[in-house]
């Protein structure tokens, strides 16, 4: 049976890797949020993407989720010694992925293609998708006005209170060559545990996803746990957008099939056990488990028994 | 006493160390070839700009004459894994430069006033100038097409044969802010020993350097000694363009003040002494010493001769 999984950021590239050591890989494609996508430097940055890639290759830094292992930051020292700007960390062999990025870009090639041939060189066996070619850019609506994403995200980490989001350009973006086919194929699509709000409903507004994924058997599978979000400001923003920030928030967000929404199911952790009643109601199907990866071994454990739920309904 | 020096690749980048070691910061003011600027990789990389800032800096990689000292290659190492060009190799330290340069190029920051922050940063001393803020684009013609400096120089290694020269946009280049100010103030001004063909003249093909020049004295460093190049292509060019390379060819490609040319003295390597008289027969000084720069003592000990000739005359 083929998977499809929608995701973005560290929680979605851990689930993207539990899914890849659960499945063959000519089994799994992964559709990547590019919303966050900046320019820094000079250079396309595709922060969702690389997070992705460099965990399925088994070249990220297990300690912070982002980033490469054995980094090292002699470029940005020095770029500091320069004046220049420094709160987006590049590391060293991050930065060659971002350089050779965007020379292909302005080569003319597309993320795609690119996004091709990295994994091949990374020996990422899974497909990995970009959900669009074209310029798609999150816009974190704040009481100070409107942010770029990383901006919000990594230069000012979070703190401007949240009243909205934009996905500018989601409109006219299409869906990049393989996206709407995955989907179409896949038995079952899993949207990760990552950010409701800026990592899965960037992919979700590409014209064409949503509509393509009504057919479907979609689970999501809860990023916050015990109203807490383990890593990321997904429950601050549920919070500051009026919400009381929860696993059942999150399934109300994505909507019931009957309701006119996504998920057919809902993997939530067992310490939200009591709020299964509330998914239920609203006409999804409550899977409880133990939603934390921690190790490489719990994301294993997770696919595992997501792929397993997948089969019987 | 005022000294202006004209420079460019390793030679220049070492004769001017010694003017910097022998004389008071102020009193030196380095004119640096830009003509080999090019874009690699979307970043703005000026490569005698840096070889003598990084020199000037005590930043220079002692072995190779350019580049950075205690160098790491991690992301050109990463970068040929993606598939990425890595002809022109590029140092992670030295990187920062090329990333911080063409941040601020792109933020409407002239050359100078980013070569003036960078030397502040780096702590060199004497005033550093690129000869125009404007594009001039040196092209090295040959049987084979005209090539980029780079491609010539680094991509195919100074193997095609060469059949003159174009400094592209030169005409219409401005000379940098002080440029002609500090001609006009110095009591000598030194070709430094870099290659005649395409380090100095474009520095004196900016419209307003030569005839600024001409009221000054005008002192060459010869960078053949013994009929070869100590470093790069400087012999190998004369011969491709039928002129005998050799010490006295390079003071008839810059001329004597009585023949409409532009020196008034040379300094030619003990090797060559015989030559004297053929660079006497032209109209110009010569001054006859060990022009070898092994040693940053070596540079000082040139420097000191060039300038107490430039007292005496």
């Amino acid at each position: 049976m083929k998977i499809v999984a929608l995701a973005g950021g560290v929680g979605g590239a851990k689930m993207a890797d539990g899914l890849a050591q659960a499945l063959p890989a000519e089994d799994l494609t992964v559709i990547v949020n590019t919303g966050d996508d900046f320019e820094h430097l000079g250079l396309k940055i595709c922060p969702d993407l690389d997070t992705v890639c460099y965990t399925l290759a088994g070249l990220a830094n297990p300690v912070t989720g982002w980033g490469r292992v054995d980094e090292t930051w002699k470029v940005i020292q020095n770029l500091e010694k320069l004046g220049g700007p420094t709160w987006f960390q590049l590391g060293d062999s991050d930065l060659s992925t971002h350089l050779e990025r965007t020379r292909r870009i302005r080569a003319g090639q597309t993320l795609s293609q690119i996004t091709y041939d990295f994994c091949k060189a990374w020996e990422v066996k899974p497909t990995v998708l970009p959900v669009s070619n074209d310029l798609i850019q999150t816009m974190v609506l704040t009481r100070g006005g409107a942010l770029n994403f990383q901006e919000y995200f990594v230069h000012q980490q979070c703190q401007p209170v949240v009243t909205g989001f934009r996905f500018l350009g989601v409109e006219k973006a299409k869906p990049a060559p393989g996206v709407l086919e995955a989907i179409e194929m896949a038995g079952s699509v899993i949207l990760c545990p990552s950010n409701p709000w800026v990592s899965i409903d960037p992919i979700l507004a590409v014209p064409g996803v949503r509509e393509t994924l009504s057919a479907k058997r979609v689970v999501a599978v809860s990023p916050i746990i015990a109203g807490k979000t383990v890593k990321g400001p997904a429950a601050k923003m549920f919070a500051e957008l009026d919400i009381q920030p929860s696993a059942a928030a999150v399934a109300a967000h994505y909507g019931s099939r009957p309701g006119g929404g996504l998920l057919t199911g809902f993997v939530m952790d067992v310490l939200d056990s009591n709020l299964a009643i509330q998914v239920e109601e609203i006409g999804i199907l409550p899977i409880i488990t133990d939603t934390w990866m921690h190790t490489p071994t719990d994301r294993l454990r997770l696919a595992k028994e997501i792929l397993e739920f997948g089969k019987m309904k």
